[in-house]
């Protein structure tokens, strides 16, 4: 039972891989299922055997997103040898290398979230509720250790603190001379100056 | 000559908020033209009086967005009495304020900067790269009086300052407790600390 089981697996890779491509190359609205099915190179009735609409694409994009950056955040509350600022710090380095390896997706991710219908759209928005209010805690226990400014509201911030992060979707270009590690260690110092971190 | 003019100037900016409505309510995308003409209450026939294409529409949008963040721009140049944090100080707080009174329109901006055709996006560009450089200058001259951390690039660290200015789209709430001029005067110490100014 092990081998077909691996083999629809990476099937499901491969078409997601794929309506990732043609997503991010013709944009989600215009794009097509025949165009991900030539995209893998299938006929379209073979790709109904794998989703059951277009939609169904694009919400598989933002599970595997979720998933991915689901371990971010574990690492960062996993890291209790660092005081808040610090696991701050590799949350923001992190996500930021992360955004900018995979810049197809998380285009997709930001620009048709609106796309998603109303009960897939609450689980999105409730994983970044939990992702705000991880950024917000961490702010809110720096402040009370006097680690930074403590006299700004920590939920704002974590709000700023996301900016940051998520905006290097719209002004990274891969083919420029800044490294990824360059530009995540710039928005890692930019975001915790900008919190009033008195440390970094 | 004067009132036709006055009048047909008058319907334009009617023509222009209905479209901003629908473009924001429907999603640019999904909207037609007969439904902006249905917002301002006037047969599809008549809104070709004004406009050729729904793009033409989109692009008074760019237009009117531009006209006015250019006066920010121009304004914070102007203050010459001011050091060169001061003036991204205010450029940043009047850019807050400016993107949150104007919520819908500037969210269309930068959702759908990319559905315009080649030139006119080539001049949208144009204009952000102006702000763009404005901003980097400032970072710039802000360094070599030795008011910033210098060691950090200018044109990146411009571009955090654009996305804690433009990000407030995404999260703030009209009906949030928290007033536009706090939010404003959050973002302004955050992106002013981010930069590594010594002095605020």
């Amino acid at each position: 039972m092990n081998s077909p089981a691996r083999k629809s697996s990476k099937r499901d890779e491969e078409v997601l891989e794929a309506a990732i491509k043609v997503f991010y190359e013709r944009g989600y609205a215009e794009a097509t299922v025949q165009d991900v099915a030539n995209e893998v190179g299938i006929l379209k009735g073979s790709l109904y055997h794998y989703i059951s609409t277009k939609e169904d694409l694009l919400y598989r994009l933002f599970e595997l997103v979720h998933e991915q950056v689901e371990s971010i955040k574990l690492a960062a509350e996993a890291a209790t040898d660092l005081n808040p600022v610090e696991r701050l710090e590799l949350y923001v380095h992190k996500q930021v290398q992360y955004n900018l390896e995979n810049i197809e997706r998380i285009s997709i991710y930001y620009h048709d979230l609106g796309l998603l219908g109303p009960e897939r759209l609450a689980i999105v928005q409730a994983e970044r509720r939990a992702h705000n209010s991880f950024v917000t805690e961490l702010i809110k226990e720096a402040q009370s250790a006097g680690l930074t400014d403590n006299t700004l509201d920590a939920r704002m911030l974590a709000n700023c603190v996301f900016g940051t992060i998520i905006w290097t979707y719209r002004w990274y270009r891969p083919d420029s001379r800044a490294s990824r590690e360059t530009v995540a260690r710039l928005c890692e110092s930019f975001a915790l100056h900008g919190i009033g971190s008195r440390d970094t």
